[in-house]
Protein backbone atom coordinates (compact mmCIF):
# COMPACT_ATOMS: atom_id res chain seq x y z
CA UNK A 1 0.00 0.00 0.00
CA UNK A 2 2.29 2.81 1.54
CA UNK A 3 5.53 3.79 -0.63
CA UNK A 4 7.86 5.05 2.14
CA UNK A 5 8.80 2.96 5.19
CA UNK A 6 7.75 5.08 8.31
CA UNK A 7 9.56 5.18 11.07
CA UNK A 8 9.51 3.05 14.42
CA UNK A 9 7.51 5.04 17.26
CA UNK A 10 9.98 5.22 20.01
CA UNK A 11 7.48 3.69 22.84
CA UNK A 12 7.16 0.40 20.77
CA UNK A 13 8.75 -1.49 23.20
CA UNK A 14 6.23 -0.46 25.50
CA UNK A 15 3.50 -2.42 24.47
CA UNK A 16 2.55 -5.80 24.53
CA UNK A 17 -0.94 -6.46 23.11
CA UNK A 18 -2.61 -5.05 20.19
CA UNK A 19 -6.69 -5.27 20.15
CA UNK A 20 -8.26 -4.29 17.08
CA UNK A 21 -11.36 -3.32 16.44
CA UNK A 22 -12.81 -5.19 13.72
CA UNK A 23 -15.94 -3.53 11.16
CA UNK A 24 -14.51 -1.47 9.17
CA UNK A 25 -11.13 -1.57 10.64
CA UNK A 26 -9.56 -4.87 9.56
CA UNK A 27 -12.30 -5.89 7.19
CA UNK A 28 -14.42 -4.11 4.39
CA UNK A 29 -18.44 -4.61 5.32
CA UNK A 30 -20.01 -2.36 3.18
CA UNK A 31 -18.02 -3.51 0.18
CA UNK A 32 -18.34 -7.15 1.20
CA UNK A 33 -22.47 -6.19 1.22
CA UNK A 34 -22.41 -4.76 -2.21
CA UNK A 35 -20.44 -7.65 -3.24
CA UNK A 36 -23.04 -10.05 -1.88
CA UNK A 37 -26.58 -7.65 -2.58
CA UNK A 38 -24.91 -7.02 -6.39
CA UNK A 39 -25.17 -11.59 -6.71
CA UNK A 40 -28.23 -12.08 -4.43
CA UNK A 41 -30.32 -9.05 -5.14
CA UNK A 42 -29.19 -6.79 -7.87
CA UNK A 43 -32.30 -4.96 -8.20
CA UNK A 44 -31.38 -3.11 -5.20
CA UNK A 45 -28.81 -0.39 -3.75
CA UNK A 46 -26.47 -2.37 -2.44
CA UNK A 47 -24.69 0.53 -1.01
CA UNK A 48 -27.75 2.11 0.44
CA UNK A 49 -28.63 -1.31 2.08
CA UNK A 50 -25.21 -1.85 3.37
CA UNK A 51 -25.01 1.82 5.51
CA UNK A 52 -28.91 1.21 6.65
CA UNK A 53 -28.01 -2.28 7.73
CA UNK A 54 -25.15 -0.63 9.76
CA UNK A 55 -27.11 2.76 10.51
CA UNK A 56 -29.17 0.22 12.65
CA UNK A 57 -25.94 -1.02 15.03
CA UNK A 58 -25.23 1.51 17.32
CA UNK A 59 -29.03 1.89 18.43
CA UNK A 60 -29.51 -1.44 18.74
CA UNK A 61 -26.38 -2.02 21.21
CA UNK A 62 -28.18 0.95 22.93
CA UNK A 63 -31.11 -0.87 23.77
CA UNK A 64 -28.70 -3.66 25.27
CA UNK A 65 -26.99 -1.37 26.99
CA UNK A 66 -30.01 0.36 28.52
CA UNK A 67 -31.25 -2.68 29.64
CA UNK A 68 -34.31 -2.38 27.40
CA UNK A 69 -33.17 -5.55 25.70
CA UNK A 70 -31.51 -8.64 27.84
CA UNK A 71 -27.91 -9.46 26.38
CA UNK A 72 -28.33 -10.09 22.91
CA UNK A 73 -25.40 -11.15 20.50
CA UNK A 74 -24.73 -9.40 17.32
CA UNK A 75 -25.81 -12.45 15.22
CA UNK A 76 -29.17 -11.39 16.77
CA UNK A 77 -29.17 -7.63 16.57
CA UNK A 78 -27.96 -7.88 12.93
CA UNK A 79 -31.00 -10.20 12.45
CA UNK A 80 -33.23 -7.45 14.49
CA UNK A 81 -32.23 -4.68 11.79
CA UNK A 82 -32.29 -6.54 8.57
CA UNK A 83 -36.03 -7.50 9.53
CA UNK A 84 -36.12 -4.04 10.15
CA UNK A 85 -35.00 -2.90 7.04
CA UNK A 86 -36.01 -5.45 3.99
CA UNK A 87 -39.30 -4.24 3.50
CA UNK A 88 -37.66 -0.64 3.00
CA UNK A 89 -35.20 -1.98 -0.15
CA UNK A 90 -38.62 -4.44 -1.01
CA UNK A 91 -37.79 -7.47 0.25
CA UNK A 92 -39.95 -8.23 2.61
CA UNK A 93 -41.67 -10.98 1.10
CA UNK A 94 -37.72 -13.24 1.88
CA UNK A 95 -38.07 -16.30 4.10
CA UNK A 96 -36.30 -17.13 6.94
CA UNK A 97 -33.85 -19.26 5.78
CA UNK A 98 -32.92 -16.55 2.89
CA UNK A 99 -32.57 -14.09 6.20
CA UNK A 100 -30.47 -16.26 7.56
CA UNK A 101 -28.47 -16.73 5.23
CA UNK A 102 -27.97 -13.13 4.21
CA UNK A 103 -27.93 -12.32 7.73
CA UNK A 104 -24.66 -14.40 7.95
CA UNK A 105 -22.80 -12.38 5.23
CA UNK A 106 -21.33 -10.73 8.23
CA UNK A 107 -19.49 -14.04 9.07
CA UNK A 108 -18.36 -13.84 5.01
CA UNK A 109 -16.58 -9.80 5.43
CA UNK A 110 -13.58 -9.36 3.08
CA UNK A 111 -10.34 -8.06 4.65
CA UNK A 112 -9.09 -5.01 3.47
CA UNK A 113 -6.01 -5.62 1.42
CA UNK A 114 -3.43 -5.22 3.77
CA UNK A 115 -4.94 -6.52 6.87
CA UNK A 116 -3.37 -10.46 6.41
CA UNK A 117 -0.36 -9.19 5.85
CA UNK A 118 0.10 -6.42 8.64
CA UNK A 119 -2.16 -8.42 11.00
CA UNK A 120 0.91 -11.37 10.16
CA UNK A 121 3.81 -8.82 10.80
CA UNK A 122 2.43 -7.54 14.10
CA UNK A 123 2.40 -10.62 15.55
CA UNK A 124 5.89 -11.89 15.00
CA UNK A 125 6.19 -8.70 18.03
CA UNK A 126 3.07 -8.25 19.72
CA UNK A 127 0.07 -10.45 21.11
CA UNK A 128 -2.51 -9.80 17.95
CA UNK A 129 -6.50 -10.27 19.24
CA UNK A 130 -9.49 -8.90 18.16
CA UNK A 131 -11.67 -6.71 20.42
CA UNK A 132 -14.85 -6.58 18.33
CA UNK A 133 -18.51 -6.09 19.39
CA UNK A 134 -19.18 -9.03 16.93
CA UNK A 135 -20.13 -12.53 18.92
CA UNK A 136 -16.85 -15.02 18.78
CA UNK A 137 -18.72 -17.29 16.63
CA UNK A 138 -19.26 -14.35 13.89
CA UNK A 139 -15.74 -13.51 14.67
CA UNK A 140 -13.90 -16.91 13.79
CA UNK A 141 -15.62 -17.53 10.80
CA UNK A 142 -14.50 -14.71 9.12
CA UNK A 143 -11.26 -14.83 10.17
CA UNK A 144 -11.19 -18.64 8.96
CA UNK A 145 -12.67 -17.43 5.63
CA UNK A 146 -10.04 -14.15 5.31
CA UNK A 147 -7.25 -15.69 6.90
CA UNK A 148 -6.91 -13.64 9.58
CA UNK A 149 -4.16 -15.25 12.20
CA UNK A 150 -5.33 -14.19 15.25
CA UNK A 151 -3.65 -15.16 18.42
CA UNK A 152 -6.93 -14.73 20.17
CA UNK A 153 -10.61 -13.91 19.65
CA UNK A 154 -12.03 -11.78 21.98
CA UNK A 155 -15.46 -10.40 22.03
CA UNK A 156 -18.06 -8.04 23.51
CA UNK A 157 -19.40 -11.77 23.76
CA UNK A 158 -17.41 -12.49 26.55
CA UNK A 159 -17.25 -9.44 28.84
CA UNK A 160 -21.08 -9.28 28.25
CA UNK A 161 -20.82 -5.47 27.22
CA UNK A 162 -20.56 -3.69 24.25
CA UNK A 163 -17.57 -1.00 23.10
CA UNK A 164 -16.99 1.49 24.58
CA UNK A 165 -17.98 0.25 27.69
CA UNK A 166 -15.08 0.29 30.26
CA UNK A 167 -15.63 -3.14 31.28
CA UNK A 168 -14.05 -4.75 27.73
CA UNK A 169 -10.85 -2.62 27.53
CA UNK A 170 -10.09 -3.34 30.94
CA UNK A 171 -11.26 -6.59 30.41
CA UNK A 172 -9.08 -7.84 27.63
CA UNK A 173 -6.45 -6.01 29.34
CA UNK A 174 -7.05 -8.35 32.50
CA UNK A 175 -6.99 -11.40 30.11
CA UNK A 176 -3.74 -10.78 29.06
CA UNK A 177 -2.56 -9.90 32.85
CA UNK A 178 -0.96 -6.70 31.67
CA UNK A 179 -1.36 -3.09 32.88
CA UNK A 180 -3.92 -1.22 30.45
CA UNK A 181 -0.70 1.24 29.17
CA UNK A 182 0.52 -1.97 27.65
CA UNK A 183 -2.33 -2.62 25.56
CA UNK A 184 -3.21 -0.20 22.42
CA UNK A 185 -6.32 -0.44 20.87
CA UNK A 186 -6.15 -0.39 16.76
CA UNK A 187 -9.02 1.35 15.21
CA UNK A 188 -10.64 3.37 12.50
CA UNK A 189 -12.79 4.97 14.54
CA UNK A 190 -11.93 7.79 17.43
CA UNK A 191 -14.74 7.36 19.54
CA UNK A 192 -13.65 3.91 20.23
CA UNK A 193 -10.10 5.37 20.79
CA UNK A 194 -10.98 7.24 23.12
CA UNK A 195 -13.29 5.50 25.23
CA UNK A 196 -9.89 2.91 25.59
CA UNK A 197 -7.66 5.91 25.98
CA UNK A 198 -10.14 7.19 29.44
CA UNK A 199 -9.09 3.37 30.36
CA UNK A 200 -5.21 4.08 29.90
CA UNK A 201 -4.59 2.15 26.75
CA UNK A 202 -2.53 3.29 24.29
CA UNK A 203 -4.38 4.19 20.91
CA UNK A 204 -3.35 3.73 17.08
CA UNK A 205 -5.81 5.17 14.66
CA UNK A 206 -6.31 3.74 10.95
CA UNK A 207 -7.52 5.64 7.79
CA UNK A 208 -10.03 3.61 6.01
CA UNK A 209 -11.49 6.52 4.24
CA UNK A 210 -13.86 4.19 2.06
CA UNK A 211 -15.59 2.40 4.68
CA UNK A 212 -18.39 3.87 4.13
CA UNK A 213 -18.30 3.48 -0.17
CA UNK A 214 -16.15 5.09 -1.99
CA UNK A 215 -18.89 7.63 -2.73
CA UNK A 216 -18.88 8.75 1.11
CA UNK A 217 -14.98 9.31 1.90
CA UNK A 218 -14.71 9.66 5.51
CA UNK A 219 -12.50 12.60 7.03
CA UNK A 220 -9.38 10.17 7.79
CA UNK A 221 -6.96 13.44 9.16
CA UNK A 222 -4.53 12.82 11.97
CA UNK A 223 -5.76 13.74 15.64
CA UNK A 224 -2.79 14.38 18.28
CA UNK A 225 -4.57 12.65 21.26
CA UNK A 226 -3.85 9.12 19.26
CA UNK A 227 -0.30 7.77 20.08
CA UNK A 228 -0.07 6.33 16.45
CA UNK A 229 -1.88 7.80 13.27
CA UNK A 230 -1.69 5.09 10.35
CA UNK A 231 -2.53 4.58 6.47
CA UNK A 232 -3.59 0.83 7.24
CA UNK A 233 -1.78 -2.10 9.07
CA UNK A 234 1.65 -2.33 6.57
CA UNK A 235 2.28 1.15 7.93
CA UNK A 236 1.53 0.63 11.48
CA UNK A 237 3.25 -2.89 11.49
CA UNK A 238 6.38 -0.10 9.84
CA UNK A 239 5.70 1.95 12.86
CA UNK A 240 6.00 -0.69 15.56
CA UNK A 241 9.05 -2.21 14.43
CA UNK A 242 7.56 -5.03 12.47
CA UNK A 243 9.33 -5.20 9.09
CA UNK A 244 8.06 -7.17 6.49
CA UNK A 245 10.58 -10.08 6.08
CA UNK A 246 13.68 -9.62 4.00
CA UNK B 1 4.52 -40.96 13.21
CA UNK B 2 1.75 -43.01 12.12
CA UNK B 3 2.83 -45.43 8.94
CA UNK B 4 -0.39 -46.36 7.72
CA UNK B 5 -2.94 -43.99 7.15
CA UNK B 6 -6.71 -45.05 8.59
CA UNK B 7 -9.59 -44.82 6.78
CA UNK B 8 -12.06 -41.85 7.29
CA UNK B 9 -14.62 -41.96 9.93
CA UNK B 10 -17.80 -42.16 7.61
CA UNK B 11 -19.82 -39.89 9.39
CA UNK B 12 -16.86 -37.42 9.47
CA UNK B 13 -19.03 -34.75 7.59
CA UNK B 14 -21.61 -34.04 10.60
CA UNK B 15 -19.11 -32.73 12.57
CA UNK B 16 -18.35 -28.69 11.99
CA UNK B 17 -16.47 -28.14 15.37
CA UNK B 18 -13.73 -29.29 17.04
CA UNK B 19 -13.09 -28.69 20.49
CA UNK B 20 -9.16 -30.00 22.08
CA UNK B 21 -8.19 -30.40 25.23
CA UNK B 22 -4.94 -28.73 25.92
CA UNK B 23 -2.58 -30.11 28.75
CA UNK B 24 -2.09 -33.26 28.15
CA UNK B 25 -3.60 -33.79 24.81
CA UNK B 26 -2.28 -30.69 22.67
CA UNK B 27 0.77 -30.25 24.80
CA UNK B 28 3.72 -32.30 27.14
CA UNK B 29 3.53 -30.71 30.61
CA UNK B 30 5.29 -33.39 32.14
CA UNK B 31 8.19 -33.46 29.60
CA UNK B 32 8.26 -29.17 29.22
CA UNK B 33 8.03 -28.91 33.07
CA UNK B 34 10.99 -31.20 33.42
CA UNK B 35 12.66 -29.85 30.75
CA UNK B 36 12.53 -26.53 32.63
CA UNK B 37 13.51 -27.47 36.08
CA UNK B 38 16.00 -29.21 34.78
CA UNK B 39 17.63 -25.81 33.74
CA UNK B 40 16.78 -24.09 36.66
CA UNK B 41 16.45 -26.21 39.59
CA UNK B 42 18.80 -29.24 38.47
CA UNK B 43 18.99 -30.65 42.09
CA UNK B 44 15.23 -31.26 42.16
CA UNK B 45 13.43 -34.56 40.76
CA UNK B 46 11.42 -32.52 38.35
CA UNK B 47 9.72 -35.27 37.06
CA UNK B 48 8.45 -35.97 40.34
CA UNK B 49 7.62 -32.29 40.80
CA UNK B 50 5.72 -31.80 37.08
CA UNK B 51 3.38 -34.74 39.13
CA UNK B 52 3.03 -33.21 41.93
CA UNK B 53 2.08 -30.01 40.54
CA UNK B 54 -0.45 -31.55 38.18
CA UNK B 55 -1.97 -33.87 41.26
CA UNK B 56 -2.89 -30.48 42.77
CA UNK B 57 -5.03 -29.28 39.38
CA UNK B 58 -8.30 -31.23 40.20
CA UNK B 59 -8.42 -31.08 43.91
CA UNK B 60 -7.63 -27.08 43.38
CA UNK B 61 -10.38 -26.77 40.43
CA UNK B 62 -12.72 -28.55 43.03
CA UNK B 63 -12.72 -26.19 45.76
CA UNK B 64 -14.19 -23.38 42.70
CA UNK B 65 -16.60 -25.80 42.22
CA UNK B 66 -17.44 -26.42 45.36
CA UNK B 67 -17.62 -22.36 45.96
CA UNK B 68 -14.90 -22.72 48.83
CA UNK B 69 -13.05 -20.72 46.20
CA UNK B 70 -14.42 -17.59 44.06
CA UNK B 71 -13.58 -17.90 40.32
CA UNK B 72 -10.29 -18.44 40.08
CA UNK B 73 -7.88 -18.72 37.45
CA UNK B 74 -5.85 -21.72 36.49
CA UNK B 75 -2.90 -19.67 36.83
CA UNK B 76 -3.56 -18.89 40.26
CA UNK B 77 -5.13 -21.92 41.16
CA UNK B 78 -1.14 -23.54 39.55
CA UNK B 79 0.47 -20.46 42.24
CA UNK B 80 -1.58 -21.51 44.78
CA UNK B 81 -0.51 -25.82 44.33
CA UNK B 82 3.27 -24.38 43.15
CA UNK B 83 3.52 -22.58 46.58
CA UNK B 84 2.22 -25.87 48.58
CA UNK B 85 5.11 -27.83 46.94
CA UNK B 86 7.95 -25.95 47.09
CA UNK B 87 8.89 -26.75 49.80
CA UNK B 88 8.68 -30.30 49.77
CA UNK B 89 11.01 -30.14 46.92
CA UNK B 90 13.53 -28.09 49.10
CA UNK B 91 12.51 -24.81 46.69
CA UNK B 92 10.77 -22.98 50.28
CA UNK B 93 13.22 -20.45 49.55
CA UNK B 94 12.17 -19.07 46.31
CA UNK B 95 10.68 -15.39 46.12
CA UNK B 96 7.91 -14.31 44.71
CA UNK B 97 9.19 -13.23 41.07
CA UNK B 98 11.08 -16.26 41.01
CA UNK B 99 7.89 -18.12 41.87
CA UNK B 100 5.72 -16.35 39.39
CA UNK B 101 8.53 -16.71 36.09
CA UNK B 102 8.12 -20.58 37.40
CA UNK B 103 4.52 -20.69 37.56
CA UNK B 104 4.47 -19.11 33.76
CA UNK B 105 6.26 -22.29 32.69
CA UNK B 106 2.25 -23.23 32.07
CA UNK B 107 2.65 -21.04 29.45
CA UNK B 108 5.52 -22.39 27.70
CA UNK B 109 4.72 -25.66 27.41
CA UNK B 110 6.07 -27.61 24.59
CA UNK B 111 3.44 -29.31 21.52
CA UNK B 112 3.59 -33.00 20.83
CA UNK B 113 5.42 -33.23 17.90
CA UNK B 114 2.32 -34.34 15.94
CA UNK B 115 0.08 -31.47 17.60
CA UNK B 116 0.93 -28.09 15.36
CA UNK B 117 0.96 -30.16 11.73
CA UNK B 118 -2.08 -32.31 13.35
CA UNK B 119 -4.09 -29.06 14.14
CA UNK B 120 -2.85 -27.28 10.93
CA UNK B 121 -4.70 -30.06 8.68
CA UNK B 122 -7.79 -30.46 10.91
CA UNK B 123 -8.19 -26.69 10.50
CA UNK B 124 -8.78 -27.08 6.22
CA UNK B 125 -12.21 -28.57 7.53
CA UNK B 126 -13.45 -28.43 10.65
CA UNK B 127 -13.41 -25.25 12.90
CA UNK B 128 -10.24 -26.10 15.39
CA UNK B 129 -10.67 -24.37 18.97
CA UNK B 130 -9.70 -24.96 22.42
CA UNK B 131 -11.57 -26.47 25.07
CA UNK B 132 -9.31 -25.90 28.06
CA UNK B 133 -9.76 -25.53 31.70
CA UNK B 134 -6.51 -23.22 31.60
CA UNK B 135 -6.86 -19.03 31.08
CA UNK B 136 -6.90 -17.16 27.86
CA UNK B 137 -3.95 -15.75 28.13
CA UNK B 138 -1.84 -18.70 29.39
CA UNK B 139 -3.86 -20.48 26.21
CA UNK B 140 -2.65 -17.57 23.69
CA UNK B 141 0.88 -17.32 24.35
CA UNK B 142 1.46 -20.77 24.63
CA UNK B 143 -0.32 -20.88 21.08
CA UNK B 144 1.85 -18.24 20.24
CA UNK B 145 5.20 -20.02 21.67
CA UNK B 146 4.28 -23.20 20.10
CA UNK B 147 2.70 -22.21 16.84
CA UNK B 148 -0.41 -23.75 17.36
CA UNK B 149 -2.41 -22.41 14.51
CA UNK B 150 -6.17 -22.36 16.39
CA UNK B 151 -9.14 -20.69 15.05
CA UNK B 152 -10.55 -19.42 18.41
CA UNK B 153 -9.21 -19.85 22.06
CA UNK B 154 -11.68 -20.94 24.60
CA UNK B 155 -11.27 -21.55 27.84
CA UNK B 156 -13.49 -22.02 31.05
CA UNK B 157 -12.47 -18.77 32.09
CA UNK B 158 -14.99 -17.79 29.16
CA UNK B 159 -18.06 -19.80 30.59
CA UNK B 160 -16.70 -19.37 34.42
CA UNK B 161 -17.28 -23.04 35.02
CA UNK B 162 -14.49 -25.68 34.64
CA UNK B 163 -14.45 -29.08 33.05
CA UNK B 164 -16.48 -31.22 33.25
CA UNK B 165 -19.18 -28.66 34.08
CA UNK B 166 -22.04 -28.87 31.03
CA UNK B 167 -21.64 -25.39 30.72
CA UNK B 168 -18.45 -25.58 29.04
CA UNK B 169 -19.39 -28.13 25.90
CA UNK B 170 -22.78 -26.62 25.46
CA UNK B 171 -21.50 -23.35 26.05
CA UNK B 172 -19.37 -23.79 23.45
CA UNK B 173 -21.71 -25.50 21.13
CA UNK B 174 -23.81 -22.35 21.28
CA UNK B 175 -20.44 -20.05 20.84
CA UNK B 176 -20.73 -21.54 17.66
CA UNK B 177 -24.67 -22.02 16.85
CA UNK B 178 -24.44 -25.50 16.38
CA UNK B 179 -26.44 -28.19 17.83
CA UNK B 180 -24.00 -30.28 20.10
CA UNK B 181 -24.00 -33.64 18.32
CA UNK B 182 -22.06 -31.58 15.28
CA UNK B 183 -19.57 -30.55 18.42
CA UNK B 184 -16.34 -33.21 18.80
CA UNK B 185 -14.30 -33.05 22.00
CA UNK B 186 -10.54 -34.37 21.35
CA UNK B 187 -8.90 -35.07 24.46
CA UNK B 188 -6.95 -37.63 25.78
CA UNK B 189 -8.87 -38.44 29.29
CA UNK B 190 -11.49 -40.42 28.79
CA UNK B 191 -13.69 -38.64 32.16
CA UNK B 192 -13.14 -35.55 30.01
CA UNK B 193 -14.88 -37.49 26.62
CA UNK B 194 -17.56 -38.89 29.28
CA UNK B 195 -18.67 -35.24 30.62
CA UNK B 196 -18.61 -34.32 26.97
CA UNK B 197 -21.11 -37.47 25.35
CA UNK B 198 -23.28 -36.83 28.12
CA UNK B 199 -24.04 -33.45 26.36
CA UNK B 200 -24.29 -34.88 23.55
CA UNK B 201 -20.89 -34.29 21.98
CA UNK B 202 -19.03 -36.71 19.88
CA UNK B 203 -15.47 -38.08 21.20
CA UNK B 204 -12.07 -38.61 19.78
CA UNK B 205 -9.20 -39.97 22.50
CA UNK B 206 -6.19 -39.50 21.13
CA UNK B 207 -3.04 -42.00 22.85
CA UNK B 208 -0.94 -39.91 24.71
CA UNK B 209 0.85 -42.54 26.55
CA UNK B 210 3.60 -40.65 27.84
CA UNK B 211 2.17 -37.72 29.75
CA UNK B 212 3.40 -38.36 32.98
CA UNK B 213 6.51 -39.58 31.75
CA UNK B 214 8.06 -42.26 29.91
CA UNK B 215 8.66 -44.06 33.07
CA UNK B 216 5.28 -43.98 33.90
CA UNK B 217 3.44 -45.34 30.71
CA UNK B 218 -1.14 -44.86 30.47
CA UNK B 219 -3.23 -47.51 30.06
CA UNK B 220 -4.91 -46.08 26.41
CA UNK B 221 -6.82 -48.94 25.28
CA UNK B 222 -9.30 -47.74 23.28
CA UNK B 223 -12.84 -47.62 24.48
CA UNK B 224 -15.80 -48.93 22.48
CA UNK B 225 -18.11 -45.58 23.64
CA UNK B 226 -15.52 -43.00 21.73
CA UNK B 227 -16.62 -42.38 18.38
CA UNK B 228 -12.83 -42.42 17.17
CA UNK B 229 -9.58 -43.38 18.83
CA UNK B 230 -6.52 -41.86 17.37
CA UNK B 231 -2.67 -42.54 17.85
CA UNK B 232 -1.99 -38.58 17.59
CA UNK B 233 -3.14 -35.63 15.79
CA UNK B 234 -1.92 -36.77 12.36
CA UNK B 235 -3.58 -40.17 13.06
CA UNK B 236 -7.17 -38.12 13.94
CA UNK B 237 -6.57 -36.00 10.70
CA UNK B 238 -6.71 -39.03 8.31
CA UNK B 239 -9.74 -40.61 10.08
CA UNK B 240 -11.25 -37.38 9.63
CA UNK B 241 -10.47 -37.03 5.89
CA UNK B 242 -8.02 -34.01 6.31
CA UNK B 243 -4.94 -35.35 4.28
CA UNK B 244 -1.41 -34.12 4.56
CA UNK B 245 -1.10 -31.69 1.54
CA UNK B 246 -0.06 -33.34 -1.60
Amino acid sequence: MQTATATPWADAGSVDVLLFDVFGTVVDWHGSIVREMAHAHPQVDGAAFARAWRAGYQPAMARVRSGELGWTLIDDLHRIILDTILPQFGLAHLEDAARAQLNRVWHRLDAWPDSVEGVRRLKAKYICCTLSNGNLGLLTRMAKRAGLPWDCVLSAEVFRAYKPDPATYLGAAKVFDVPPHRVMLVAAHHDDLAAARACGLRTAYVERPFEFGRDQPKDVAARAENDLHSADLLDLADRLGCPAAV
